[in-house]
């Protein structure tokens, strides 16, 4: 048998040509999308005030199996792409575990995560519609900072609303992103009137990404020539992100390895889904069979403690109305330091998959995220960002799980990215100073009664 | 012709098995290190409380061309070596050059540089030497980083001092470190003999590295099953960081692309030396021809306004002398933000090498530094560390010159890290507040008036 490397890493002629549409693979498929005006499904002429036309489109179309990879997107992934799918060795002989480890590194990037495979992909088409700039909102400032990036590649101006306290607390982040020629506006800001009222009703408030969406759409929409962009969550962020699903298919289909499980953390779903998709098509066209488990913070648990249901996606009530499992979009997790996984909904199309039982969910606290993350960081050298970190925890347990048993499974997990911009959160649980926080059934429940009305 | 893709990876089996010592094919071998009491060439006896005893033999070792990298570090090099060989199309495209820049590219791992190349293999002799643990100094942090990290691996205590204008400056690089489980102590400490007389002298004193290598020299030889651990000047660290160049030529070989320029930034030699290694191999052997070029910052001048002469490597003049290209051991840089490049001597193999006019150097001031570091960040998508800018600076002045003349010269530069430690620094850029510093004729003269006395 062939031994495998370390790291498996396609040829640049391996790399995918074209994105993978799951949608197309669903029988049934995920609810459309709603005009918050009229409740009715939104067209393609609707949304385009906010989202650049061929994004629409990609956002609305779910028949089409596969859609090319532009030359210049492929251009510009062939810079940071194909990320390595790694063979655990070290952490396996850590856990002592038969199981083997695989997972796709996905921050090997300045950006340092898998947000860069759409920011460049939506920042391509805005270039192509001869669009002057984007908008955009950015917390944990991954999002912001691929944006930054894709922006200053294109030649596109690039405007970020940063929810406030990340501003102030991760100014290395901004820094990023200016380094990078954005512009960089702490949200609740004075710009925008949705952001004027929030300053208004809640004086010094620290802001949330709901209110940086609603700002953001806000100047996209008032601004010629600019157009709103968002880094999950949405079915077009998904597709693109589908390159990660399918470079990792691709280098377990060149040693021969069947995965068993597939694990992913998930906020909004951008990754995960991505990470999925040509898997969860296999089982939708019944041709293979994953166990697939998403990953959420117990401090912000939409799939294991939401609804599914419609909801808004933002504060201001914005944004089209989406069906997904959520926690209500008033809903704020107690504070934890996965900023990326704190959204209140999970992408339609992961929902539906979940809801159509594809996949099953798991929470997790925070400080057992960290023991794991710096269990990884040790013996596999890299150094996590704490929302990949949720899914080193599973794969983790999954590994001992194996032990017990003497199953040789093969698991396989996403890292998305690099915890350097988060070492406060590591200074909190190296200090021994971090807590778990669960939100309470009275707090969902209180939440998800505000949930809009929609037949 | 094969078409050059953006980045070439070695297969895991081309991945060099020995690291090559240039000194062997030095006729002029570089002068020896002197033992601080007797001025004579030290034994390895006399340096063995210091260094581990392996190392201590690589040390003095200068005629065996080929070593053999143990097994253990080859499996953690693995992790995450090969590092890429870029071809910056890209940049080629920003440029309008009809040059073909290559860079060697060595941030793509937690220490975000080159460090953890020889930092592996100095935790591996200690581990096998049956020590307990390691101390050593940090100046910018990514040896300390790097160091911790590969004794996290082997499970070895590490006790890093940290110049302490850096350990308040730079938490998060600190937070890294002690994720990995390493000690940090800000420099000048009260813990030993030398940071206290240090602290009496200069009350209130920000530190500096030549202190803190003092600290850390003294603490590995008070303390039971210690030994003290550099990250850079050292011999055995330039043979460490020969991967770099056995690599790259590997990789430039596979594609039988002959280089035409080598260019790396160079504060203590580490990189540099490790670069260029095994090109400046061939050029001794006669073999072949190369043009090499040693980047310096304007502040810290060491090849270009610097005597060859023997000198303290550090301030409390504890260490062994070694003959190199320096401003002094009492050089006070001023304020720059390559923290990695500030260092007053070179090492003596670069030294020796510079000496016999097989490379040449160009010093560069830091504000046209972080231009080049912005521009290659825009199209490249990679935001470099300060210190591999200044190479960076002088490959796109040399693909400019190519523009001029019409050359299509291959140049490749080293590429030894990532900025995302260094905000700061690209904050007082991005915000018009950075200066250029540059000493005196009469600062470098007074200076140098106080070398050591050495027939």
């Amino acid at each position: 048998m062939t031994k495998i490397p370390y790291k498996i890493y396609l040829k640049e002629s391996e790399m995918p040509k074209e994105w993978y549409n799951v949608r197309a693979d669903m029988k049934k498929k995920p609810a459309p999308i709603l005009n918050p005006g009229t409740l009715k499904p939104v067209t393609v002429e609707e949304i385009s005030p906010i989202f650049c036309e061929e994004l629409a489109k990609q956002e609305l179309d779910d028949t089409t199996p596969y859609i090319e990879i532009p030359k210049e997107i492929r251009d510009f992934y062939r810079m940071y792409r194909p990320s390595p799918l790694v063979r655990a060795y070290e952490l396996e002989k850590k856990l002592q575990t038969p199981a083997h480890i695989y997972y796709k590194f996905e921050g090997n990037n300045t950006s340092g995560s898998h947000k860069l495979n759409s920011a460049i992909a939506q920042a391509y088409y805005a270039k192509q519609q001869g669009l002057k700039g984007v908008t955009t909102e950015t917390g944990a400032g991954q999002w912001g900072t691929a944006l930054s990036m894709a922006c200053a590649y294109f030649g596109l101006d690039c405007k970020v609303y940063m929810v406030k306290v990340s501003y102030e607390q991760k100014p290395f982040r901004r820094e990023v992103m200016r380094t990078y020629g954005a512009s960089v506006t702490p949200s609740p800001s004075m710009e925008t009137e949705v952001g004027r009222k929030i300053n208004e009703e809640f004086p010094g408030t620290n802001g949330s990404l709901g209110c940086a969406i609603s700002e953001a759409v806000e100047a996209a929409v008032k601004n010629e020539g600019y157009r709103y962009v968002l880094g999950s969550v949405l079915s077009q962020v998904l597709l693109h992100q589908s390159v990660i699903g399918l470079e990792t298919k691709a280098a377990l289909d060149k040693y021969g390895i069947k995965a068993d499980m597939i694990i992913g953390c998930a906020g909004g779903g951008s990754n995960l889904g991505g990470l999925i998709s040509p898997f969860a098509g296999e089982m939708l066209r019944g041709e293979n069979n994953y166990e697939i488990i998403a990953v959420e913070p117990a401090s912000c648990p939409s799939l294991t403690r939401g609804s599914y249901a419609y909801d808004f996606c933002d504060t201001g009530k914005v944004c089209p109305l989406a069906k997904m499992y959520t926690l209500g979009s008033g809903f704020m997790p107690s504070p934890n330091h996965a900023g990326g996984l704190r959204y209140h909904g999970m992408s339609s199309v992961v929902s539906e998959l979940y809801d159509q039982g594809l996949l099953t969910a798991r929470s997790v606290e925070q400080t057992s995220v960290f023991e794991a993350a710096t269990e990884f960081a040790k013996v596999e050298g890299i150094l996590p960002a704490p929302e990949s970190a949720h899914a080193i925890r599973v794969a983790v347990d999954e590994a001992l799980k194996c032990k017990e048993t003497g199953e040789e499974k093969n698991i396989v997990f996403g890292l998305t990215g690099t915890g350097y911009f988060d070492m406060v959160a590591y200074q909190k649980f190296n200090d021994g100073e971090m807590s778990d926080y669960i939100p309470s059934d009275e707090d969902i429940r209180k939440s998800l009664s505000k949930l809009p009305k929609v037949d």
